[in-house]
């Protein structure tokens, strides 16, 4: 399969996507073709190390160092990014080195936001080995972690000088992982491109992919800093966010919460004005994908979760409303209009 | 005396740099003016509070919140900036809302650092107090940290979009304070412009502050991200660093510390190639100051303190050679040929 080649030119520099099968086999060739550094640091997690750590630290014949993360969102938060830090200054790493995250979102997340603020920023791949990872958190430069008040309190707008996508990995992944990155997959479809709703069942997984990713350019290409369209990611999300508040985040995957939430949000979506009832194919779809669509909890207390995350945008709310497959648009609703609404659905 | 406005245009964002006695008194009108907060917060320490910090706050009429850091570089640290953090959370700030850093160099790293970090990045407004940090680090956007391993190992290239500079505050400081920021005056006359060495003892303190910050801002401006030219930044503060760790930090202030430095780099820009020793005015301009000048450390020592800062750079230490007052270059040199130098001065 011919190699996929997408740029994204971020405020701060240009971030390279790659995509193609086998590439993590020329991983290091690609790093070198970008990057000129003297020593390499990869940062990956104890389910991917015993998988892929020692295949892409051989292709180096520089000296490779590496910190190995225990698995699993708990440990997305300063203390880790600490440890990093520490890492990095004993393998005696500098401005020109490069640092490679190995791993899915929550790895992605963690060792952008170390190398954005190690000596003020050092040079990073991102290898992502999750959908979820691929098609979503390694492109755009969204790198951060958590506080125990919530999610993604802390970090950095960072983008990675190149990213290396490849479908392959996905292959060791187990069913439901696989179901929580179609998630996403299927809001590329709602929002941008309803093609995507077919290729899924149909395509290579190449293709999807590739063109999840090049939706994602487009947005983040229009606005890095989230302050405008890149709104429209967040498909799903509001909805996704409070449900997965409300399990305490451990009842619900984030593909699960996003999944439920965007049947939901598709509903409201013809509340206000979309002319046909778009719930039952979206259900279909990601029952077919393995993932849940029911909204199993209290109206009111969705709500009040929604609410607290309101506070970041004002008096009213803005929802994405698609009005068909593949066409969405970002609309302010009044906050009060909106409980009305979800005492509806 | 007239308003000075300086423009900086940041990869990510324009600054504003204003200059004017009395400013502070009107610090509220001029954040209005270019951010639309809902809410205010503002940190600052010990030392500043109890001067400026209800001054300030009073002029808004919006809620306002204050964190006071106890003041002291040893609390120039992840775990201050993680009680920013929340502070903010606790004040409801969101990413419309401004963070203003009220202090000298010390708040304003920790407080730059915290606001481009959190939310991913929140408004900020520098009003720095001391001379180091009027002419120096309020501008240029370098934000951090301090780890155990070593000093500003930790950060950001952060634009406050507004920096706010009332050269009055000066007077309410200690004479060794002003002295440490006299330094980096001096450091820009030998620099960029001889005249602000004549400057220093005829005129008033705010053509000598907006002089300095004209100076940094286009320095800057060429080389944001300290990939090149910025390093001219960094006469007299190589050997200085190295005189300040193996005094632990705490044996000589920041400014002493560069002032010894630039007689130090001023001798070895003669044994280089500069046409005249220009030792003995340096001298004499800083003793003035009321700054040391006598590099009283082992030279061996020195050299090795060097060298552990050199990783950063490769086989070469990039040398400020001044050629004469207000000319500087960058030139690599060898270290096998620095060390010799350093043994003869």
């Amino acid at each position: 399969m011919e190699l996929k080649t997408l740029t994204l030119n971020g405020a701060a520099g240009r971030s390279d996507i790659l995509i193609r099968r086998t590439l993590i086999g020329e991983a290091a060739e690609r790093c070198l073709a970008v990057f000129a550094p003297s020593r390499v640091h990869i940062v990956t997690d104890s389910n991917v190390a015993p998988l892929y750590l020692e295949m892409l630290a051989k292709q180096f014949a520089l000296p490779v160092t590496s910190t190995v993360l225990p698995a699993g969102e708990e440990h997305k938060r300063l203390s880790t990014v600490e440890g990093i830090y520490h890492d990095l200054l004993k393998a005696g790493m500098t401005r020109k080195d490069l640092v490679i995250a190995l791993g899915g979102g929550v790895v992605g997340d963690i060792t952008g936001f170390a190398a954005s603020s190690f000596l003020r920023g050092v040079p990073l791949c991102q290898i992502p080995t999750t959908l979820l990872a691929q098609v979503d958190s390694s492109v755009g430069g969204k790198t951060g972690v958590d506080l125990p008040e919530g999610k993604n309190l802390v970090g950095a707008f960072y983008q990675p000088r190149l990213v290396l996508i490849d479908p392959n990995l996905l292959s060791t992944l187990p069913t439901k992982t696989v179901a929580d990155g179609m998630a996403e997959v299927v809001k590329y479809g709602c929002i941008a491109n309803r093609e995507i709703l077919d290729m899924i069942f149909r395509d290579d997984i190449q293709e999807v992919v590739s063109e999840c990713v090049r939706i994602k350019r487009d947005v983040v290409q229009q606005d890095e800093h989230d302050t405008g369209l890149r709104m429209i990611l967040n498909f799903g999300h509001t909805i996704g966010h409070a449900c997965e508040k409300l399990e305490n985040y451990v009842g619900l995957t984030h593909g699960q919460a996003v999944s439920i939430g965007m049947v939901a949000a598709m509903r409201l979506s013809n509340e206000l004005g979309a002319p046909e009832d778009l719930t039952p194919p979206l259900t279909a779809i990601l029952q077919k994908c393995g993932l849940p669509t029911e909204l199993k909890h209290d109206r009111e207390a969705i709500f009040e979760a929604l609410l607290s995350d309101k506070k970041k945008f004002g008096a009213t709310v803005n929802f994405i409303l698609v009005r068909k497959f593949g066409k969405a648009d970002i609309v302010p609703v009044e906050a009060g209009r909106l409980h009305e609404l979800i005492r509806k659905i």
